[in-house]
């Protein structure tokens, strides 16, 4: 079995560490991580989000044959455009970690990037249902890419986030809310003794469960191939 | 006052029926409508809409100096990336005609073209909020393009599910599901008598409006500029 | 083209502010702006709003033969039964300002009056469907007419509870929760740098752009005429 | 304990029925039921309740000394307005057959009057929140008025209805749309098997269970009198 | 008539007070108060009340001839089986009290027991459709048992979360979040001049009131009797 | 690793036909397949529901030191229970569907037993969240037990559900609604060519995932173990 990982920013480090985590999560799958060569270096915001889209799209074009997809920005930047293109499953790293976050706690918390990454992360909450199940969306005020230097001060800001969602909102779970902090995950929940999911993981996982099961993306609605009636 | 009218797709006989329609609807803005040179004819779908963004995007940049855009694609085709694009007021086709009709009925309903399209417009009104005022979307199984040929055949499945809207929705007023259908909506009020919206001229009374007032799209969040803190 | 705008309060130096904010924001129209000789000087609460409905009513009824009607109390008192009462678009301030905001920011927040009108402004947007838009609706502790003195310590009070608006609700644009507040929307948004609505501008070209389409309230169901069956 | 059970129309037979309907529900209470002398002689849509308030909040302001109100108009006409101006329990029909009937079945139907009637419903329930609860609201096509005559027709039209609420939206109870059905629940509910309620007798047992438990309305927020800070 | 009052916990002082405010609040019903001989001593989370319900539905199924339930847990443990189990109307002191609380005010806050169980008490608002009435639920850190000791500071921390949920919720109304704070709630609502309610006497009327009218639980669906088709 | 799977009835040949979709779905977890000893043979409606749950959770204290646990019925019974009796993840087979459906397809419909089920398993949907992505809930009107059977009449009533979910609810997958039905999915995937997901392959796979990822049951707040503070 062979997963697809796509980042769809055109950050290659970040691809190299998005991998890594992956291929920690994957069962037995074989993992394909890549990025476009071109478009933003990180997607902070929709219109970042919006520009990389059709660079992943043909990249996913490029690399067809595998049994699952897993798109690696927590906007799950053109998850619906994705799924329209392949008949094998796609995984937003975000869905993933929401649905999984909400069968361990009864309510968690997002720590996020920047403060205007917070309303994407809100409307899809929404859209999945999972607003409900969601205390808060947090911004960390730490941007993507600062979160590669691997500076304590950057994971001190993190940290005091998580923090505050576990005493003001009620949070017994904890989502991170960028692909760049995959590593960070294990660290945070042994200090928090809490459940801190990062969507990496979660999304291999995921692929890989619903390719071993058979299942596919329904073609009957929303997400016919481009063209079909 | 100068509006620019986009139509996501690249089909220049559509884009003059919008303009048409936006020109009509302006009260004093000089209209000028475009298209972007490359990309889907028509955009039936997740994938289409997202293929079609980045073109758009280069036409909004293309066009600068304008007081107000309209998105002419009913599914908002990249509203939320062309607000990140400029200051002015930025208006889907969609939402213009969705929160118009919510003002002039207690629920409307839509129709739009294929089954395939009803879920990206579910998951837009219910964005806005504005799901709670609609009835229901309905598909009259008419393609984007067969609109551009006038046949009767194709205006009786519309008549047909305003009908069924009325009947069995208890929709109060209808609002018709593409910029393809523009110029039925004056035609279609008249035979039910109620109002029946479309939604080139519902964005472009809005954006002047917006404009006239001095009202600019919030840079203080998710509709930061690319590459702002 | 002319539209009424009616104040539903008795106090004639609003209804001259009024008249002078939706005026100074119609492109092309007559405004007549008018109240009712009788009823409560303002309105704090259901029990004013509630009394000051057939004045109004009455007032709308004097008044036949206007393109459209803009209901001047932010509550958007008697809103339902004004659309029953004629035929031509009936437009709450209220609504207007949130329809606008939420077109213009990802989400906003609500500066009213007094803690006791919170609640009617709540269930309003929960009723638009904007609820889901609205960040917060806060109290300024300010009197409705006590605006009317421009008092600057007034304005203060005001001024401080935008700043915590942005600051504690991610608010990325304010509406203004007061007719009386008119006035203080362009220099509060120029201070903040962000969209500040007042809803009396918002509702008159509303309802001028949708006299201009043609578009009339629905009388297929809840707004159909008294009598009707 | 007296309980006040006012109808916000003016026809005095209306009036006499439910006040049978109050005084066949009171445990021990002794029910005054009146109506204003002037206004609408039945309320069906927005126009009539607006117009019927004044006249009723003047009905309630003339009898004071009473342990509870009962605003006996399926719409709950000016219950807002209503709990403002007294410091009793002041309760509606329609929201005492809503309450009741999702604390007997897991949903249940409304069956209403005319389909003019049926978006007010909606927005009740939907502000309640008991909407979640309410499968659906029919109209069964009967005017008020006709209810007064007792006519097997009539009858057998909301009975048609209730059958179709059973079959089509997996009703467990039915909520009788109107002041003018009283007399109709025992017999629907022993026809069809099934709790069917009205709301004269649900609103007079809880008023008079909240006037028992020495509870009233706060004053603390929405429901502040008229005039106070 | 008589009442059946079920404390599905163990604790017999609990079941004592319990019996008590059910008498004060009853207009002419027999109380009968009881608790299972076994099970939990006190209903602190999922896991107990999972446990206290078979207990408890043996207790009912021992108590037949009764004309109304009322299961005396704030969390309303085991209503849905219950009401499966008999065919007069089964009322939980949690729902009673929000559902009175929701007619009595605009929005109110619950003060609960300890953080664990915070999110039953949401989860249960949220499916009665109550949620959007409820401001907030808080936990003032009191375990259930130590309220049986009636300390000051006890009580201290109750009136503090209290205090909080006027300031910081606007809530206008407070509903005490366990059976055991039964005997607080006149004493509170002095303290506090806003409606303080508790479940136990809220249920009883209701059950009372319901039995009155001769309303049953609905055997159409959800409810059927065990083994029923 | 090993998953415990736990069918709350005490019907053995269930339990052996649950077990084996178990296994067929595990990838690499030894898969122990228990039932209790006691209680009632089938689960329909919530009497049932709550009668097996103290059985259930005696089953998972027997058999403790599973890194994962599976709750095998339809209606997620005693999930929250469960949950706070171990530190593992619990995965109910309702949940596990619903969650994954919504990955993969816009919108889905749940075709389960009998009618009494219906209101149970909305009331699921809707505390998850993903009653927004569920169309419809329908009953087949075939009981649990007669699953057992594989008679080709019954299949054909699942069968009639899921034509009529695709052709009047706009379903894009179903979920069958039962571990009895654990066998049909494939077969009707096939037929149907949508995806048609059955939750005991679902809920192994998602219980393996998070097991191999090391997560946990969050232990911060509802579901702490019983006894905690």
């Amino acid at each position: 079995m062979r997963i697809l990982v796509v980042n769809p920013n055109s950050t290659a480090s970040m691809t190299e560490k998005i991998g890594l985590a992956a291929r920690r999560a994957a069962r037995a799958a074989e993992i394909v991580a890549v990025n476009p060569p071109a478009g933003p270096p990180s997607i902070q915001g929709y219109h970042d989000a919006a520009t990389c889209v059709p660079h992943m799209l043909a990249e996913i074009e490029r690399h067809r044959g595998f049994d699952a997809v897993v798109i690696a920005c927590f906007d799950d930047t053109g998850l619906d455009a994705a799924r329209c293109a392949v008949e094998t499953p796609v995984i937003g790293i975000g869905e993933a970690a929401f649905h999984m976050a909400s069968m361990l706690s009864c309510k968690f918390s997002v720590v996020t990037t920047l403060r205007r990454s917070v309303p994407g992360v809100e409307a899809n909450l929404a859209r999945y249902g999972l607003a409900l199940r969601c205390a808060r969306v947090r911004a960390s005020g730490v941007p993507v890419l600062e979160l590669e230097r691997d500076d304590p001060a950057t994971i001190g800001r993190v940290e005091a986030e998580i923090a505050r969602a576990l005493q003001e909102d009620g949070a017994e779970a904890i989502v991170l809310g960028c692909s760049g902090m995959a590593d960070l995950a294990t660290r945070l929940g042994d200090k928090f003794g809490i459940p801190v999911l990062e969507g990496v993981s979660c999304a291999t996982v995921l692929a890989e469960s619903m390719a071993v099961l058979g299942l596919r993306t329904s073609k009957a609605g929303g997400y016919a191939a481009p063209g079909a009636a």
